[in-house]
């Protein structure tokens, strides 16, 4: 029975390896820098001489698979990325069959954002439920969803795309065509851009903002206030449709949680039924940056778990 | 091995039930009044004196069990209705232990839509998909979703009330407390309440509404446009969620279609990129009033499949 697996996370600039013990026990990890500029071809040398570095350091042990989570939509049946604005050098690239090639063992995709909801359930803040829903926010806002224990897919693996939630019908345009998405109302960006808006000072950072929030500068938080709305009303829906027990955020923008999640809460609190009658807990990951490589980490063993089942 | 199941679908004034073969077909029916006012017991007898008869007519053949559709939240592990509109006396009384007892045969209960939208994924519109979401638009807007072939529950049972996501963030009240619910933009309720605004005439049903709308009524036919909108973005935020291949709709107001298909698919289209790059039908039920006898006599014959798997 194989006994570690690997995980990796794929990066716009960098790239994060990690080998993992079926047990959840961090083994060995590297980080090392990715030359999307230099093709597809070069990718795929980089992750397989990180997985093979890994392996190395492992002998003695049994390898079950790789898994590797990247950004954007992944055509699950193929194993080729579309759609992401992160690494375009791999849009429609078979990367999952170049990497399987190359190593000679099992090699699984998935999206950065279902991979560490994934490895929260595994590791992280759902490790004791089923059922969870796991929102990454950062410069765009991506979302997973665990449903059995498991990554729920959709029809061509697209599914969990919880950023584009329209959260205000004619609000901000988002670049898939919608207005009003999530992530156009409570990402980094957003809070950059209502700073903006408010002018609170020039090309300031969500940190910049959140420093000024911290300061006691009302517009500052307002607009944290703002984005907790938004986030709310996301996920009073998003209770609406799952009634799951656990909902998670993640994200260095974490840090202004005791400026947003009033809002949040309280919007969440009027908008949802459910919320108000079932047992329902909002919380923060906290497998941090490291979830998305436990949850790619995860993908070959429970692939074997469930073939053995 | 057991070879058919009896279904049963409670509502607020009359109760539907039937007997159907293991493989789907309709063998027996019968349709009976619900004396609610009498009390929970009195519905209990209604209940397995129905069953019985149909039970006396399938002599020969071995039941599975009993599954029980009703509007209402259900609390799953107690068997249990809380918050039904409809069924006021049931509310908090142990119904399926209740009849189990008087049957001696396995009972399971179910939301009502939930139960429609597993008898289309066993018998009707669904049937070769493993994963669908139903909306059943009537007074107001019932939801059920299919995941890998089960209802999707969540935590206690609550999952699929879509008729509670939030189209209108400040839109019209609604009695759970919410606004801009999507039964209150695109129920046959919420059609009756547009053409009262529009002075349409007094007291005008949904399909007097539709009547004027093909006679050529413009305001009528306003009203349509404005429910399909509703119901693209609703359906535009499930497709970015879920990323199923099937969205069902069923109801009376079905009749009106292509007064409001057009509307409603122009907002899906521009609202989802999943929709736009991924196939999904939007479509009729057809199982019509019967879909939810269909998935409660499926419950039984599915939990005991699932054993022998």
């Amino acid at each position: 029975m194989p006994d570690y697996s690997i995980g990796v996370d794929l990066g716009g600039t960098n790239l994060k390896a990690a080998a993992i013990s079926a047990d959840g026990a961090m083994l060995e990890r590297l980080n090392a820098n990715t030359e999307l500029t230099q093709g597809p071809e070069r990718v795929v040398d980089d992750i397989v001489r990180a997985i093979e570095s890994l392996r190395g350091r492992c002998s003695g042990r049994r390898l079950a698979g790789v898994g590797i989570g990247v950004p954007g939509f992944i055509r699950m049946s193929e194993g080729i990325i579309v759609g992401s604005n992160n690494l375009p050098p791999l849009d429609g690239y078979p990367i999952r069959d170049a990497v399987e090639k190359r190593l000679g063992t099992p090699v699984m995709l998935e999206n950065d954002a279902n991979a560490a909801a994934l490895g929260e359930k595994w590791m992280g803040a759902g490790r004791n439920v089923d059922d969870l829903v796991l929102l990454t926010l950062g410069t765009g806002i991506g979302g997973g969803i665990i449903s059995r224990g498991r990554v729920l897919h959709g029809h061509v693996g697209m599914a969990g795309e919880l950023g584009h939630v329209s959260v205000v019908p004619n609000g901000n345009p988002c670049g898939c065509g919608n207005r009003g998405c999530l992530e156009k109302h409570a990402s980094a960006t957003a809070i950059e851009s209502m700073a903006n808006l408010l002018a609170l000072g020039s090309q300031l950072s969500a940190k910049d903002v959140y420093d000024l929030a911290v300061k006691g500068d009302e517009r500052a938080r307002l607009i944290f206030v703002t984005m907790g709305q938004a986030l709310g009303a996301a996920l009073a829906m998003l209770i609406n449709i799952f009634n799951f027990p656990l909902y998670l955020m993640s994200g260095g923008v974490l840090a202004a949680w005791d400026y947003f999640y009033p809002a949040l809460e309280a919007e969440v609190r009027w908008r949802s039924f459910t919320y108000r009658n079932a047992e329902t807990r909002i919380d923060k990951a906290i497998l941090g940056n490291d979830a998305g490589i436990y949850g790619a980490a995860y993908l070959p063993l429970q692939a074997l778990r469930s073939a053995t089942e």
